[in-house]
């Protein structure tokens, strides 16, 4: 068996980062670094070619009645820019303190790693092991994942055979607590822009003739919430998952407290739809924000105008079981029906993705088809971690959205398992990013135990 | 007498750009030139130094008896680029087309050429002309005019024993119908700027739990006018001066067409409050208008960002007899009580600048006690315009703004006469800027006869 930290090494040491195109030699280097490391174990490689980087899928095949597991990793980094602030260079990998400091470290070569490793060693000690598992690591998940869902559809009659897909691209509250993810956000995302007049307008000779395009623009993001809170847009809320006791239970097993993560904010109060606590709303209810808006003179001073132009961009978080489809054609039709007649308006579609939920085996609302070797590992996966970890792990539904968890689903109709291994401290996106390496070690010995009893059937 | 044209080209020649200081020796030419014109028609100049540029004060004294006068202009001009786009060279004059090309032709320096050239006149034919004059050039009005009000307040125990304030730094509806400004909008402005969170957050793991601060923004915007297209402020209209029969007639006589100025402007519909044509609007009602709107992320695409901070830039055109402090207190006390307690907030003053209106003799709410020689002024203006044009003057409120107006209304107590002598295809502020040589001998023609009469008491 291999050393998995010092593959890790070897691995963070190719600089792939994947929006960078000064970054190709590493991009190739980490593909085909993975690539390699998988060969080595016996995988079967295929390097999928894309419009621009490459899909690592490594095959392990065998009697067809053998359950089948799909493992996600990707092998792109963020950028590691600004670099003043590092304290060792990010791609020359430095143990220290217990963790393994670079670029890529937590997200997600150090997980992905785990997986391999894991692997590696149950190879090592049954070759003949009674498990298909198939590697799929994509290289452009830091750029939006733009070439995964067609690779979805191509690939779709073979994988939708899997009977699920593994991963660990999570965080985890802590290194005692693991966290399963069972639930992204999705998301919807359009511009508004309205015109008012032809040109910018002296505000002294034009002013009380027309309307601002501001003022229209304003009106409009004031309509689409209620006072308390809520999204203003009939049947917004229509296809809301409720959420169930256990979850809430859950969460509150987190213990965290309010006025902590008010002063972690920053803010003199929270605005929370009734109903629902600052942790709950942010997990298990939709939202409409505003992530930018811009029109007329923004520098210093005054400019006394009437801007001819005014946009804003907006976007909603959607939750289980609304469509991205379904939001769009609501929030355009109160766009179009609440836009006054004295201006005009162009919107303009931008990306989405899909909500997602699972629910492990046992809760109130576990479905009553639920996949039994998707069952199985949830199942693995509990008693995995609490062995190796000390405690069971929490099963939560998380604020932020993974698209391609649900493009999965969507196109192949799998469910995702995922593991928690990267903490809040291991500063993914940011300088000085670091990987645990007790939750390496943690990490290997739980993902073996899962694999291992999923195997025995 | 001096050839008014030739002169006004040596004045055009010097590049007085206040508001850029790779031009001061033009300043210092273009403050020189017409101290010295004025000193060689016997008056006693006294050159006010500023902070900026100074201000020349010319004085022909006399029996205190004597009616007097101050002639206001300005010798400092608008940048001339973008300078591709002039036929002849904005500093260079250039006579074509019955025109005199350059910058400055019009605003100011040809509309003061022509009343100095009036003042020459006069003097000519009678030395011992029994009338008070005081140039007041300024060298700041592109600028906003920062040194003039202190400037008022300092020579007030002077000033104020004038009779009235006479300029041309105002237009005319055409050549054939010449116009004096009877009122100007006044001016309040302010920004307001919110926070919400400590730094922008990832609307993903944080949406749902706080208020955005583009949506606090926006609900205070929308806030601010009715449906109808007032503004929404208690007490904001409570001040405005009712709008005369004879005002409204006047304006009736431009003869506009509401389809013709809806398409200048390029919009669909106008929106305008109740009870008043656009025309009327724009004159006679204060307004409150968006300049400018910023936060968040305003690029190309997306970024799902809840933004820490927005902002929004507005301004009041005030009218008769509303006044900017009234006006700033009550709009202050909006924002306030409308801002929601979930998000911190920062109002910073700007500017402001009183509205004006002066009613000329024999209306219906000319006021008892104007002043017997304001009167004469106007009969005279009449007249003169009359015999020289050919048609009586209109008597207009206008929409804009001109700040020092109000300003020597409010500091001197003396009203204006603004003899409207540029015209709307003179370019001003824009490249090929030109003043009309016939309006220029009609407009001395004027002058020498408005100030004649005047003299003859």
């Amino acid at each position: 068996m291999f050393d998995p930290v010092e593959k890790l090494k070897e691995y963070i040491r190719h600089p792939s980062v994947s929006t960078d195109s000064n970054f190709k030699a590493g991009m190739r280097g980490a593909q085909e670094f993975v690539a390699g490391l998988l060969a080595s174990l016996g995988f079967a490689i295929e390097v999928v070619p894309t419009a621009k980087h490459p899909i690592v899928l490594a095959r392990r095949g065998g009697d067809p009645k053998w359950p089948q597991v799909i493992i996600y990793g990707h092998y792109d980094v963020q950028p590691a820019d600004p670099l003043n602030l590092w304290k060792s260079a990010p791609f020359e990998p430095t143990e220290r303190e217990g963790r393994l400091w670079g670029r890529g470290a937590a997200d997600n070569k150090g997980p992905l790693m785990v997986h391999i490793a894991a692997v590696a060693r149950l190879l090592e000690r049954d070759p003949q092991l009674p498990l298909r598992i198939t590697f799929m690591i994509e290289g452009e998940e830091e750029m939006g994942s733009p070439s995964f869902p067609a690779f979805l559809e191509k690939y779709a009659p073979e994988l939708r055979k899997a009977d699920f897909v593994f991963l660990s691209d999570t965080g985890s509250v802590s290194e005692q607590q693991i966290t399963i993810t069972c639930g992204l956000r999705g998301l919807m995302l359009c511009d508004v822009e309205v015109t008012s007049s032809r040109s910018d307008l002296h505000s002294g000779l034009h002013g009380g003739a027309i309307r601002n395009p501001i003022q229209a623009v304003a009106e409009l993001c004031a309509s689409l919430h209620t006072p308390d809170g809520r999204v203003n847009i009939p049947g917004f809320y229509d296809d809301v998952l409720d959420v169930s006791d256990w979850e809430r239970a859950e969460l509150a097993k987190l213990g965290q407290s309010e006025e902590q993560y008010r002063e972690f904010l920053g803010v003199p109060a929270f605005h929370v739809a009734p109903g629902f606590t600052p942790f709950e709303a942010t997990r298990f209810q939709p939202t409409l924000e505003f992530n930018g808006i811009g029109g007329g003179y923004q520098g210093e001073g005054t400019k006394t105008v009437i801007p001819s132009k005014a946009f804003v961009k907006m976007s909603c978080r959607l939750v289980p079981n609304q469509t991205p489809e379904k939001i769009r054609e609501l929030v355009y039709g109160a766009i179009r029906a609440r836009m006054p007649k004295d201006v005009t308006y162009r919107i303009v579609d931008q990306h989405d993705g899909c909500p997602y939920v699972v629910v492990p085996p046992g809760r109130s609302n576990t479905p009553a088809d639920q996949s039994p070797v998707l069952a199985k590992a949830f199942r693995a996966v509990d008693t995995a971690v609490t062995e190796v970890f000390g405690r069971a792990p929490l099963y939560l539904r998380e604020g932020g959205s993974v698209p391609i968890i649900g493009e999965i689903k969507r196109v192949l109709g799998l469910d995702s398992v995922l593991l928690g291994l990267f903490l809040p401290e291991d500063n993914l996106h940011a300088p000085n990013e670091s990987f645990n390496l007790n939750v390496m070690r943690k990490g290997i010995a739980a993902s073996e135990k899962i694999l291992a009893a999923l195997a025995r059937g």
